[in-house]
Order: structure tokens, then C-alpha cells, then sequence
């Protein structure tokens, strides 16, 4: 109903340990990459969304989005920050997204962005923990890894799974960080070196068992940004658009046991039937697909749940190589959260940064060929909030 | 462009000293209220924006437009929560309007509030700090009434402003308050007792030389919310709704001494412009007005960069009467933030509500009487983020 909309251009900061600058010289690394490849000016920005889940907590700055417009000089723009836990980077492009198919705006920066690892690992844990239920999970201890490692078990139980698929997503995940110089960590891991023992016993310890260190992301600083505008005006400013089809967007119960089947991820289910609904698409269409591997268990159950692989099967699919880059399926050519590493409120906007350079055929060592569309997946809560991205190459 | 928008539905919580309710309470309190005005059911929610500022830090839970929409069973409506500073209630009913003005969805929840009594004061000083410039305000200790303090000097140098004018309208807004069910402060003030010696000077301690504590509004836990659709879909479920009919949205630099004058409120000028543009009306139509009066300096500078009156002319129209509920231009008839007190993410919706409210013809004692068009301004920062809306009676 609304007009069409498409990104014109896309940054990132590089991704990792960045002591070197704050949230903001991160926000503004990646923001000016993004404008500086749209080739806009400063006057065509009409607003700056920021996705941000912690600098608040973590950096002790709030209306960050206020400040990132003075930063840019692109003030008097409309500034926001959104914030919804690990989907708040996917929740902000569709918000930007909104806005210009509504017409409210015609050209709108997103930048999405997280400053984490200058604090101790536990507080981290415990912050991105207040997502969970407060009374039902969190004051019980739950956290993100707890729920991670039951969903694995649940697999194991259930479908086959064993720990030794999951270390075959990381390492698929750590080659193609390999190709990606943005990614937080270039380093070449093995089944010898992180599942045989009595090697990984030392390299690869324990989180939450089934889960070890490698099959969770690392704790990463970094910011990812995009410039989207209507599609009629993107010609102007970019050979090769890329069109936003499609945007799904869902909920599920906030306590994970209260579900039906905790190994069901509805809100991914809805979620993705909603942005192929609105696409005009079908799993089947897709070339290249970036997922949320939080943990590594969530690239499979999201695979199957997103309808890309029947449920249980996904990592058989990865034991066949369907989802490595020269595969039928490529997913997280960029290296995904494993590898790429997990800013949080980068997250989604880095996703679609890398589909976006995938779909222009930008995306160098790790290019998927001649991909026409894409699919992203933001996971927010445990699965309690979903934001799916349908892409497609403009015409 | 987009298609026009209307709002059919409100409610507000009781605002106050809420020790009975956690902000989730307090969330719903409202939502539920918002949703049975409008009368719409669980399953017409396509999208729940929740607007708080400070939820991480003072109530340490974050996704939490995702726990709401749990809460009110509205699964799988879309989430999230827009986090803009003070002025985070207009931002969320912004982002709301696009996402139905574009066709994503087509009715929205939007709830603001927030939970901060039970801080102590200082730290709800400090974080409500945070918004301001990090190395150039914040760490100097620059606080928001500090801010307002110096903005009410720079008033009375150069406009002859007098204390006693912030004295009038703050007891203008106590009057109104006292008309407000939902409001923070039912309580009567008068010029002998918060201004005339020997009195004042117990009754009315000084905050930020010249702002003493009757000039700057309480610190408040509450929520308000609102329930938006398609104005085509409004006359189904509502007799009387109300058209968003402009919205504007404006920044400033975030440190206020770049600013040019730091007398003059850009921000304010230019959201009001945008909005009024928008609504293709002007500030001569406008029959009602809800003010940000954080500090009652600002409920002046505010009405004359929104272009209510003339520069340095406001404190003369508010001696006049002229602002009064049955003055020529009543603003703040709720009672303001003054009054009906300042829960920070709540606040850019409640002045929706009250709008609403007056625009239906449903405020009660403090109906402003044959109201058709209002307009309302939430400031975020200090003035570095400003949303302006106008709002009619729709046909």
C-alpha cells in the first residue's frame, strides 16, 4: 500500500575488540561508510534511527540517536533510538522502512550499534539476561546461554542432533568470517582442534552444557548502518538498489516454557511466513540467507522454522555442505554472529548490510553468485521476537 | 502519501507515587484502559510500540514492548520499544502512525511509562542526565534544571521576565491538575503561599537559581497509551475518532551553548512548522495545547517558538489569563507535566490522551469547550529533540 522502499547504501565499523573508540565513534564509523556509499548529502537525511540495546545500561548515554545526528551534521533531522533486545537492528530498519513507504520521509539513515566488551563478561551476561521473563526466568538465574543449551539438548533428544553438527556450523561460520574483513574473528577452526579429544577439551570448554565456548558468539563492539529511501528516488543515487520486499515481524510467549514446544519457534515460523507473504516469495526463491547464530543451535532450528529445511533436518543439511558458501543454500556468508561476532543492536543491520553487498554482488571473496534474493532473521527474547527481511535485487 | 490515520482509542493510568505496581502494572493499567476505549479486541493488535526511557536502568528489564505485548496477549503482534529521551512518548506514536499511514499495519498499540519513585532522587537526576552532551555537559555535572536554570536567567535579562510569571503558571497548571483524575498533584497553590515572602521561602526551595521547586514538575511513575488505525477503518469502532493530521520532527545541537541563541528553541520552531505544514493548518486554528513544561520556563519558550505568541511575549499573555482553561488558548489543561506530573516515556502520549479527550469532548471539568484542533509538544533533551503534532476532530 505504502511506496516502495530500497537501500541505497550500506557500512560497517570493523567488528571486535574496539577499544580504540566509544559507542558513538563506532555509530558514526559505520554511519559515515553507509552515507558515503549512498553518495547522499547531509541535507537529504530526514531522520536517523538508532538501534542500540544496552548503551543506556552499558555506556551511560541515553537519546543516543539525538547526539548521532549533531555528530553527523545532519541535524535538524528526526532522531530515535529503538531498542528490542537482540532484534532492536531489524526493528529499526523496519521502522525506517515504515517511514518512507508512508512518506513521512524520503531518505532515513539506520544505524544500529553496541559497545560491550569493556565490561566484565558477567554483567554482559546478566544485562542481555532482562530480556528474559522477570519473574518466571530471570530471577531464577535463566539466561541466554541456559535457554541455548536446553533448546540443544532438546534437539539432541528429539532429532539426532550431536554437539559435532554444531561445531560444523562454527567452523562453516569461522571460514567465511575468514573472507570477511569486518568480522570480529579470523580465525581457522577444526573438529580437531574444537570437537575430537582430547584437543578440544582445553580449546572448547564448557558454557552450558551440550553448549561450548564454540558453539556461542563472542561478546563484540561494533556498528553496521544502511540508507534506505524510496525506490523512485533511489536510481538517482545507486546503479543497483536493493528493493525491501518483504518484512515479517512476530511475537511468541515471553516464557519459553509456557509454550506449546519450547523446540518450535513460532514467533521465526510467522515471522517468515509474513515477509514471504509480503514479498510474493517462497523459501524455495532465496539465494542467500543471514540468521541469527547467537548460539549455533539457532541456525538450524531458525533454518527449519524460517521453512528452508523440514524440521530436524537442518543438520544433516549442514553435514551435506547445502549451507556452506558454495553450497545450494549459503547461510551466514558473512561469518553470522559465531564469527562476524554480536553487537547487539548491530546485529540486524549488519545482516542486512551483508545481503545487501551480496545482492549487488559487493560482497568480494564471500560473494554468493548471482544472488537475486535474500533472507534475513533477526532474533530477538529467546525467540520471542522475530524481525524477517525478504531482499530482493532491484530491477 | 501515505493514508490517513486516526486515533479511536486512549487511557491513562494514575499518575503519581505508584508503589503499588511495577512498570509492567503500570503498562497495562494504561494499555487496558486504551484498548477498551477503543473497543477493538486482542486480535485487531498488529503492533504494540512502547515508549520508556529509562526501563533498563530503573526497572533492569529491556525488550520490554515484547513482555507487554506477553502480558496483554496480543501474540504475535509485532514489538518494540522507541526510546527518544523525554521526548520518547511522540517519537513511539510517530513510528506508530508511519507503520499504519504506510499499510504495514493496521491498528497499533502504543503505551508509554516508566517507574521512578522508587529511585533516589539524585539517581533519577543523573540518568535523566544522560541525554545531555557526554564530554561537553555530562561530565561537568550539567543537570536538566540547570539547564532550565540558566534558560529562565537568559529569559529574564532579556524579556523582563519575573519569577512570579513561572509562579502563575505553575498555580494556572495545579488549577487544572485538580480537574484531572489521572493527575500526580491535586493540590491547590496560590501566589502568597509559593511566591510572596516570608512564606515562598519554606514552601518553595530554590532547585537551580532561579528555578525553585514549584517551577520544575515532580518526578512521577505512570502510563499512558493510545490505540491508532487507518481513518478508514476508525469509523467501525468509533464515533468520535481523532486524525493525526501533522506530525513534526526536529533537532538541535546536542550541547545547548552551540546553539546560536541558546534563547531561541529551534527545534521547537521547526517541529511546529513541520507539523502544522503537514496538517496544512497553522497555530491561529489551534483551539487547545498541551505543553512539555519539565520546567515552567519551558511552557513559555514553548509557545512562542511553536508560534503560539510573540518571543519574550508568553509570561504577559500567561498574566493576561490568556492561557487559562477558559482563556483564548488554554494550554496545558491536563495540568502539564507540572501537575499531572512527568513520568518520561509516558509523557508524549499522555499529552496525546489528553488531546484526544478534549477533541471528543470527554475531559470532563476541564473541557475546553467546542475544541476541533489541538496540538501538542513533547521535548526531548533540552530542546535538542522536539515533536510537535497536530490533531482535529475528524469529520
Amino acid at each position: 500500500m505504502g511506496r516502495k522502499v530500497a537501500i541505497i547504501g550500506c557500512g560497517m565499523s570493523k567488528f571486535g575488540r574496539r577499544d580504540d573508540k566509544d559507542l558513538m565513534g563506532l555509530l558514526v564509523e559505520a554511519s559515515t561508510r553507509s552515507l558515503g556509499d549512498a553518495g547522499v548529502g547531509r541535507k537529504d537525511i530526514d531522520a536517523v534511527y538508532v538501534a542500540s540495546m544496552l548503551c543506556g545500561e552499558l555506556t551511560h548515554q541515553t537519546a543516543i540517536a539525538s547526539a548521532l545526528a549533531d555528530e553527523l551534521l545532519v541535524l535538524p533531522a528526526a532522531a530515535e533510538r529503538i531498542e528490542n533486545g537482540p532484534a532492536s537492528g531489524a526493528s529499526a530498519v523496519k521502522n525506517a522502512y515504515a517511514a518512507v513507504a508512508s512518506g513521512l520521509y524520503e531518505t532515513v539513515l539506520v544505524t544500529g550499534g553496541e559497545k560491550m566488551r569493556h565490561a566484565p563478561g558477567p554483567i554482559v551476561t546478566d544485562l542481555i539476561a532482562t530480556i528474559t521473563h522477570p519473574t518466571a526466568e530471570y530471577v531464577h538465574g535463566v539466561t541466554l546461554p541456559s535457554l541455548a543449551g536446553m533448546l540443544t539438548r532438546l534437539y539432541m533428544q528429539r532429532y539426532g542432533l550431536e554437539p559435532r553438527h554444531l561445531a560444523l556450523v562454527a567452523i562453516k561460520n569461522h571460514n567465511n568470517g575468514l573472507k570477511n574483513p569486518y568480522a570480529h574473528l579470523h580465525r581457522k577452526i577444526t573438529l580437531e582442534g574444537i570437537y575430537l579429544e582430547p584437543e578440544a577439551k582445553l580449546n572448547n570448554p564448557p558454557v552450558a552444557d551440550p553448549l561450548r565456548m564454540y558453539y556461542c558468539c563472542p561478546i563484540t563492539d561494533g556498528a553496521a548502518s544502511v540508507v534506505i529511501t524510496s525506490a523512485e528516488k533511489a536510481k538517482k543515487f545507486n546503479d543497483t538498489p536493493v528493493t525491501v520486499a518483504g518484512i515479517g515481524h512476530a511475537t511468541d510467549t515471553l516464557a519459553v516454557h509456557e509454550r506449546e514446544d519450547p523446540a518450535v519457534l513460532k514467533a521465526v515460523q510467522i515471522s517468515s511466513q509474513r515477509a514471504f507473504d509480503m514479498a510474493k516469495s517462497e523459501p524455495k526463491a532465496i539465494d542467500v540467507i543471514e540468521l541469527h547464530d547467537a548460539f549455533e543451535i539457532l541456525e538450524l532450528a531458525e533454518s527449519e522454522d524460517a521453512g528452508f529445511f523440514e524440521k530436524g533436518t537442518a543438520h544433516k543439511a549442514v553435514e551435506e555442505g547445502v549451507t556452506e558458501l558454495d553450497g545450494d543454500l549459503p547461510i551466514n556468508p558473512s561469518g553470522g554472529l559465531k564469527a562476524r561476532g554480536h553487537p547487539v543492536g548491530a546485529t540486524g543491520v549488519a545482516q542486512i548490510v551483508e545481503l545487501t553487498w551480496q545482492l549487488r554482488g559487493d560482497a568480494g571473496e564471500r560473494q554468493v553468485s548471482g544472488a537475486e534474493q535474500a533472507y534475513a532473521l533477526n532474533f530477538g527474547g529467546f525467540g520471542n521476537n522475530v524481525v524477517s527481511f525478504v531482499l530482493k535485487r532491484s530491477d
